[in-house]
């Protein structure tokens, strides 16, 4: 039997640097494995959350679909498509916050971690500018990880705990109503390429220090002429390992160029030379890619179609599923 | 234009006289009305909140539709059907996810009431007991309302509370992504029977007092024999007004009867008479509706077919709305 993985995408703000290493590369590395089964998805139900700005939303969604497809993802082998159309996945949300403990939400790192901002600010209420979004999704993302019986999530550290929230609930739910959902584990690939970005920090939307995939390449040096550095003088040799240059290299070379950008860190390289030889690599790397980026932006059916193939393919799987699980639950037809 | 109602019932236990006389019956006398547009649903998604027995909700589904059918529900005159055949309902619910504060589900009477019990016990923890479906429920309940652009929810002053925080989340979607809500309003007859179970606390499948609409004669004189009643002796006149025979006698007969009744209690009835009387009635007005219910049942394709056709009436307009409201916050198709 073929192992399932999912991997969905935020969709808020631009394709970065760090989507690509973390997400977008090992996850076309493994639509290619004959053993494997794969489900890629545009997390736009998600993207509410954080964004209230439909302009942005949209565009943001359409900006990381045409990445996947100018990356190189083959469509017809993944499972590709947006969250938003699956009708089921926001059924089987329901189904699962009937069986979620709100004690588990109160433990989720994400709404702790704002619960404890607002501690500290001493504001009265330490629900202040919590949704109902950010509390609650840990059940929408075990429903996209359930519906489709993922075995494998790869992510990173930080997101283990909603793989554990998600086996947590599809537990509780085979307790109740018998054994329908896998248990999914998270597979952390520590080798994977986690990047920092310009300021040295993870590269996240959320610091807004990404470095956008498709930029134009005046722009694209531009900023990585601003990624932080130490006051490391010509000359002296500098530590490769865990260096911000250094690692975004790495995610994108070849182990021989690797192994020669290393050298030169050793025999200690200028930052300044360092950072253009780094451009010079992406710049290489990614103007193919940026080519059909911009052409696929030109042509928006072209991606709907695709996205719409992908839904329906999702719906072959989900719609049977949900009926399934509707059933077991009690609300079934009644011929 | 016309002024829409909407009204949904838990589907949860076996239809009882209370259900009849505080939602039933006054619903059925709104669909006859010709300024009026109806939608009546079997809330079967919030059934699973309060129960994870399939057998007993899939059971409770088809009573309370065949209830409502046999005492005279038109079909053609109002829009009914099942919750759960409606897709659109969780997808709504979850766009009003993402605008609702957490704050407001934390002043939630039902949440609140729980959160008390557990600290009263000195528990260690508030939210014990608790799943995310009895926590986020008044979200649904949005959706339920919201979807239909239903202008009056008719309620018992215990729900007032659900339609203001439907209002409130309305208005934030308002806010953010223009005005695609009609903001709906509690309607509280307080002339609509409140009826009292057997043990004169509110009929209610909580407290488990109810005495179901469609049993056999012989048990339904039974329990009405065993409604609790007070020591006045043969002969002393007693209050009518607020007393459990009377105001179920009265949820059930015309005004003439009721005032016979009346005159009665003024003359000092004998509990058991009272009692038989209040037993012939219901008895004599249940007995068509009892015989229609039982051939329902045996008919269950029939029940589907018309939940089926209401179904698509509803989703007529929920599948057009919802695609307009994806569109406001940004998720539309890219062609």
């Amino acid at each position: 039997m073929k192992k399932v993985y999912l991997t969905g995408i935020t969709t808020t703000g631009t394709p970065h640097l760090g989507n690509y290493a973390g997400a977008i590369k090992p996850a076309i590395e493994a639509s290619k494995r004959a053993d494997t089964e794969n489900y890629y998805f545009l997390a736009d139900l998600h993207a509410l959350i954080k964004s209230q700005e439909p302009a942005s939303v949209a565009q943001s969604r359409i900006e990381i679909a045409a990445a996947w497809l100018a990356l190189g993802l083959d469509a017809d082998k993944a499972v590709f498509y947006r969250q938003s159309d699956i009708p089921e996945i926001p059924a089987l949300t329901w189904l699962l916050t009937c069986v979620t403990a709100k004690g588990l939400m109160n433990r989720a790192h994400a709404y702790k971690a704002v619960v404890q901002a607002n501690e500290q600010a001493e504001d009265q209420d330490p629900d202040r500018g919590i949704n109902m979004g950010l509390y609650s999704y840990p059940v929408l993302m075990a429903a996209d990880i359930l519906m489709f019986k993922a075995h494998v999530i790869p992510v990173g550290r930080d997101q283990i705990q909603h793989i554990e929230m998600a086996r947590d609930i599809a537990q509780r739910f085979n307790h109740h109503y018998g054994e329908h959902f896998v248990l999914p584990e998270a597979q952390v690939d520590d080798s994977a390429a986690v990047l920092a970005g310009l300021d040295g920090r993870k590269m996240s939307k959320s610091y807004n220090n990404t470095i956008p995939l498709f930029v134009p390449e005046k722009q694209l040096r531009k900023l990585i002429m601003r990624i932080k550095t130490n006051s490391q003088e010509p000359g002296e040799p500098k530590e490769p390992d865990g260096n911000t240059l250094f690692e975004i290299f790495r995610a994108f070379a070849t182990p021989e160029q690797t192994a020669e950008y290393r050298r030169e860190f050793e025999q200690g390289i200028a930052w300044g030379t360092a950072k253009q030889t780094l451009f010079e690599l992406l710049n290489s790397v990614l103007s193919e890619p940026r080519e059909r980026y911009l052409e696929l932006l030109e042509e928006p059916a072209k991606i709907e179609s695709i996205l719409q193939q992908g839904a329906e393919r999702a719906r072959e799987q989900s719609s049977v599923f949900l009926a399934q699980l509707y059933k077991s639950v009690g609300l079934s037809s009644f011929s």
